[in-house]
């Protein structure tokens, strides 16, 4: 099994959408993408429903469901989309998903008879704002970055930085799931119980140690039944497609609440996500092989398979940038903290899935994995500023002359996503951001 | 501020029903409880509807709505209440709960003109199935008996039970939703990665050492916007009731898996709630002080009320019995294996309210707390096998000459709760049971 197998007329680098902005170099939205979210047009009380990224446009999926252009599977894929959740339209599985990507490719294709139905469907992205793309029933956090376990480890515990269980058990933890918000909605920085290690006694008061965590966000498609595992090779039937996600860390809070059983008032305030849903299949071409250092324990049969090995990773590059009040009031652009890939992931979203369910636990259409934050194996590819700042002991210096050891309020951190590769489509994940707010 | 204050009418033990089961002695569902359910009639395709338990028999709200009985607001909260989830119902809040209990309260009555209106609208309990109450958004898991706290710890962490933070952090984490399940729901012992403390590395197989763990579940009503915590003394008009839930676990894997994140698959392979919602205003007679050790630290202030020390507590009468498979042939009773009480509670609701909003996290109606397992200062009071095994060392003996460390296939586990007092009739909350199935 190669990626080749898992590539169809829609990964053709050569197609080009009557939609010319799709056609621009460095796009995040080509027709090779078609991502989904749930929109509206900016400040109307429209209902929100289902849209597809082309270019800088957004076709309107309720609208495109009564263009008479589609028919079949599709059809009644777009009607699951018209509503403001697309939850019913992630359970259709994944012929569903294909054979609306595959109607909605040709449809957009440069030379489609259907340009004239469906150009009255566009709305321009500038002028939208979008809504969480699903009900997200349960989320949960994985941990699979080994970089980011090992170097927080030792901030928390120096003297037992990876623990014996990181090399054989996938580690996730559940999230809150209704304080998961869309990009742009700005949150207060929280308040809690703190207790400094030198302190007799804990106090209380706004977080001193904001951060942020970079992740990526993965939605479950078709669910399974209580008490029947999902397979390992059957993960990509139950993977509906990934977003950017942010999740807000209290560190201060975390460090006292977290023993013993995981942390909870120290992130439930606010997690972001971007607003687009790019799908497993238009990853399809970023597919890589997966690897486990020979020295390293080799993963327990039920998390093994020669598909997962040969497949199992996604070449996404993660980008986090911060831009604080003085440059927004100076007009400078937000500056780059980090990079790093998801293909350095300890774990495989098929092993997340696998080891999740492995128990019979029930995943559902829209539910949510945080692939934990993803740093790279370098200090600079950290993915929070706990990692970059050194727990706070060594602040780094913005080229304003601002310096930062956590987040201050006012500032904006901006997350982004993108794949490339030669022979192929760029595509992107667009971006999530959200501004800290004074406590 | 005393528990008289919140008593009404409804709370009147002198009253009768015309629904005359419900004044036999005993019966969890005299005309003070009126608790909430959803059902339908047993081996039907009927839709699900709200009920409340009166006596032996259920009243549909959905025929109630249309009885022509009720108005104003007590006729919109049965509108709410007549679909398969209360969730709506729940976000009503306190004036709807109180105008719906004090209306039905008073057409229950013995001599009520809505006799005959209504006794069309009664299904007997014995010919129904219960589904959900609601749509459980979000469940967190507390931790708020210190009992259960120390005896636990001391088998995870023998140099460390109880941690520095337990005595101010009402300790909580986020569960899992999707394996909430109704009484009754019967489940596939869970499979998983577990490390005996000998072994070089783990296994994968079996849960060896799955138990109960006897809990109150307690449902938020209305909720709060996400940064807008909800004052301690605002609580109640938050928490809608309470019923009772048990929360599975698999020790073994928990053991492997719960550092440093939480417990994940030893807990989310399934959870089981009693069906009836029995409301914090039917509770009202069964409130107590709650008071803290003046040798402990006292908590604060967010954490800290008059009225939260006069009533904070809950006087429920808990417990927690076995029926194995060789009873069940035999045609024996389920044997009691402990009592507790809620009010042993290191923390209060309002407190678990207060403290898991102080951060600004938002919750919603039908969200569900877990109180954490309820064990008394005794050690016979203990509400897991993992308490009364003594970590599986002390097999107990059942009188039929069987013995448990942990549960075997085919063991169904019963739990209930009750409240009673002088002057007060007693109320109880049914019962929650399910039955372990192979793996």
């Amino acid at each position: 099994m190669s990626s080749h197998s898992l590539l169809n007329e829609t990964h053709n680098p050569s197609l080009q959408s009557w939609v010319t902005s799709a056609n621009e170099k460095g796009t995040d939205f080509p027709i090779q993408n078609l991502p989904f979210a749930v929109f509206r047009q900016q400040g109307t009380e429209q209902n929100f429903r289902g849209g597809v990224a082309i270019g800088d446009q957004v076709l309107d999926l309720a609208a495109a469901a009564k263009s008479g252009v589609f028919s079949g599977i599709a059809q009644q894929a777009l009607e699951a989309c018209s509503n403001d959740q697309l939850n019913d339209f992630m359970g259709m599985g994944k012929d569903a998903w294909s054979g609306l990507r595959a109607a909605l490719s040709q449809a957009l294709s440069e030379g489609s008879n259907a340009e004239s139905a469906l150009s009255s469907c566009l709305v321009a992205q500038a002028d939208v704002e979008y809504a969480l793309p699903c009900r997200i029933g349960d989320y949960t956090d994985f941990y699979t970055s080994i970089h980011h376990a090992t170097s927080v480890g030792k901030k928390f515990r120096p003297d037992n930085p990876l623990l014996p269980n990181y090399k054989w058990v996938p580690i996730g933890y559940h999230g809150r799931s209704s304080s998961i918000e869309i990009s742009g909605s700005d949150f207060k920085r929280p308040k809690g119980q703190t207790k400094a290690p030198t302190a007799e006694t804990p106090s209380f008061g706004p977080c001193k140690r904001l951060d942020y965590e970079l992740e990526v966000g993965i939605f479950v498609g078709k669910g399974n039944e209580l008490g029947e595992p999902i397979a390992l090779d059957n993960a990509d039937n139950h993977v509906f497609g990934f977003c950017i996600f942010n999740d807000w860390s209290a560190r201060d809070i975390q460090g006292w609440e977290y023993q013993p059983l995981g942390p909870f008032l120290s992130k439930n305030f606010a997690s972001t996500i971007s607003p687009w849903i790019v799908t497993t299949e238009a990853l399809a071409p970023y597919r890589k092989s997966w690897t486990r250092d020979e020295n390293d324990p080799q993963p327990m049969p039920y998390l093994e398979s020669e598909a997962n090995r040969e497949l199992g990773a996604f070449d996404i590059q993660l980008q986090v940038k911060l831009e604080t009040e003085k440059m927004r009031s100076a007009g400078e652009d937000a500056v780059e903290l980090s990079q790093s890939n998801f293909t350095d992931s300890y774990w495989t979203v098929a092993q997340m899935v696998a080891h999740h369910t492995v128990n019979g636990c029930n995943l559902q259409p829209g539910d949510m994995f945080g692939s934990g934050t993803q740093s790279g194996p370098n200090p600079e590819q950290a993915g929070s500023l706990l990692e970059l700042s050194n727990a706070g002991a060594e602040p780094i210096s913005l080229p304003n002359g601002e310096s930062r050891t956590f987040l201050e309020d006012g500032d904006n951190v901006i997350m982004s996503g993108w794949c490339e590769k030669e022979g192929y489509a760029r595509i992107g994940f667009g971006f999530v951001e959200a501004k800290v707010l004074p406590a």
